[in-house]
C-alpha cells in the first residue's frame, strides 16, 4: 500500500511546480500504462487496482511490478472523476536532441493555454507522424494530466519542448508555414515536400506580429460556411493532412 | 432581480430533462449573447453584468431589454466556473423542415456522447457550410450547457435534430459515405460532388454493424505516425474538407 508520503507527492504532481521539483508525472488509462510499460520510458510505479490485474494479468511481468491500490485511493490522487484502472509515476524524459527542420515538419505553437488542446494536438502531431513540437514557454506544460490524458498514449512518442519562438524563427534557413485567417487558400496551395516549420497560434489571438515577420508562407484553411474560427487543434489536423498530400 | 424561483428554473435547464420540460436553454458568452441578439431566434432573458452593458452600450437595445445581475447571481446558476459576461435564457427552436440529401452533405452521427466533442463538431459543420446534423437519439442533447459553449455561437447556424439512423438509411436513395478505419484513402478518392450523408461514430466504437450495411463507401484518413485513431471532430474536419476540396 502506498505510504501517505508517496500519496501526497503523487497528489502534487498534478501541479506543474511539483512536476517539475520531483521530475516526475502521472499517466491514467489501461491503454496507456500498457503503452508505457512496452516502451522505455523510465516508470517509477505503477498503481493499479485488482480488477485491471485480473484484466491483465501479463501485468505481473511489467518492470516495476504494478502494486495492487483501492479504487479509493486512486480517487484520491486522480486527476480524473473516475479512475477503474490504475495510474503510472513516470520521470519526465531528457530533452530530446536538437533536430533540423530540413527533413521533417517540426510543428511551432504560440501561446496554447488549454491543456486539452494541447494533448489533442500531440495525438493528431503523432498521427501524422511529426515526432517533435515547440512551444512558446507560455503554452501549457506538455506533462499536465489533462494533457498527458488527451494524447490517448501519443505523448510517448512525440517530443515537446518549450524555447522562446522568436530567436528560434530568426535563425531558421527553412520554410516557415503559418495558419492565419487572411493567407493564401490551403485547398490551392502548392506546397512544397520536404520539411520546415509548421507555426500554429492560439485561436483567441492568432499569431503575434514579433513572430509573423518570419513567416515565409501565410496560409488559411477555407471557409464555407457562418463560423468564426476553428479550433487550434482542428486546425492542426488541417494543415497537417494538407502537408502529407503533398 | 431575477425571482429566486426564476434562478431556480434557469440553474435547471443544466439538465435535459428541464430543457425538454420548459422548451427552454442557456447560452453564455459576451460574443454568443451578441449573436443571438442579432438572430431571429426567441430569448425569453438576456442576464448580464454591470461591466458588460459598460463595455457593449449598444445592448440597451436588445429585445428583451437585458437586466443587470451580480456576477455572484451568475455563479449560481452558470454552468461555468466564471461568467463575467452574462447569460441568455432562449427558446428551443422548433425542428426544421426535413430536407433532402440531394444537393447537400447532411451529417449523420452515431452515439456522441461527448458534450464538447458534439459542440466542436456543430462548429466544424458551420465552417464548411453544413446546415444539418442528424444523430442518433444516444447522442448527447445539442443545448447542453457544454456543447452551446463549445459551438462558439456556431447552434445558430446549424439545425441539429435526432432520430434513429437505422430507418433513415434504409429509405435513402443518397449516397452514404462513412469514416472507418479500415477502407479507402480519404486522399486518393475521387469524391462524387452533389450531396448526401457523411456518417461517423464515436471514436471508441466505430460505426455499427447496423448502419454499417447501408454504407456507399466506406473511407479512411491516412495514417502516416503511430497514433490508434482521431478524435470524432477531428476526423468530422478532415472530412469536410475533403468533400469540400471535390
Amino acid at each position: 500500500m502506498p505510504t501517505a508520503a508517496q500519496l501526497k507527492i503523487v497528489t502534487s504532481l498534478q501541479q506543474k511546480k511539483y512536476r517539475q521539483q520531483h521530475g516526475l508525472f502521472v499517466v491514467e488509462g489501461a491503454k496507456a500504462l500498457q503503452e508505457l510499460a512496452a516502451s522505455d520510458w523510465f516508470v517509477e510505479a505503477f498503481w493499479v487496482t485488482e480488477d485491471f490485474m485480473r484484466q491483465h494479468p501479463e501485468a505481473a511481468q511489467w518492470d516495476p511490478q504494478p502494486e495492487v491500490v483501492a479504487e479509493s485511493t486512486l480517487a484520491k490522487v486522480s486527476s480524473l472523476q473516475t479512475n477503474h484502472t490504475g495510474l503510472a509515476v513516470v520521470r519526465v524524459p531528457k530533452e530530446s536532441e536538437p533536430i533540423r527542420a530540413k527533413d521533417e515538419w517540426i510543428l511551432l505553437l504560440d501561446s496554447v493555454r488549454d491543456p486539452g488542446n494541447l494533448g489533442t494536438i500531440i495525438r493528431i502531431a503523432d498521427w501524422y507522424g511529426v515526432t517533435r513540437i515547440i512551444c512558446s514557454p507560455d503554452t501549457v506544460d506538455s506533462f499536465n494530466p489533462k494533457t498527458v490524458q488527451a494524447t490517448m498514449g501519443s505523448f510517448l512518442r512525440v517530443a515537446v519542448s518549450y524555447q522562446a519562438l522568436e530567436p528560434l524563427l530568426a535563425a531558421a534557413d527553412v520554410q516557415v508555414l503559418a495558419a492565419v485567417l487572411d493567407g493564401e487558400n490551403l485547398h490551392k496551395a502548392k506546397l512544397s515536400p520536404g520539411g520546415g516549420y509548421l507555426l500554429l497560434g492560439s485561436e483567441s489571438h492568432g499569431i503575434n506580429a514579433q513572430l509573423e515577420r518570419f513567416v515565409t508562407r501565410r496560409l488559411t484553411i477555407p471557409k464555407f460556411g457562418g463560423a468564426e474560427s476553428l479550433n487550434v487543434g482542428v486546425a492542426t489536423a488541417l494543415f497537417l493532412d494538407a502537408l502529407r498530400r503533398s
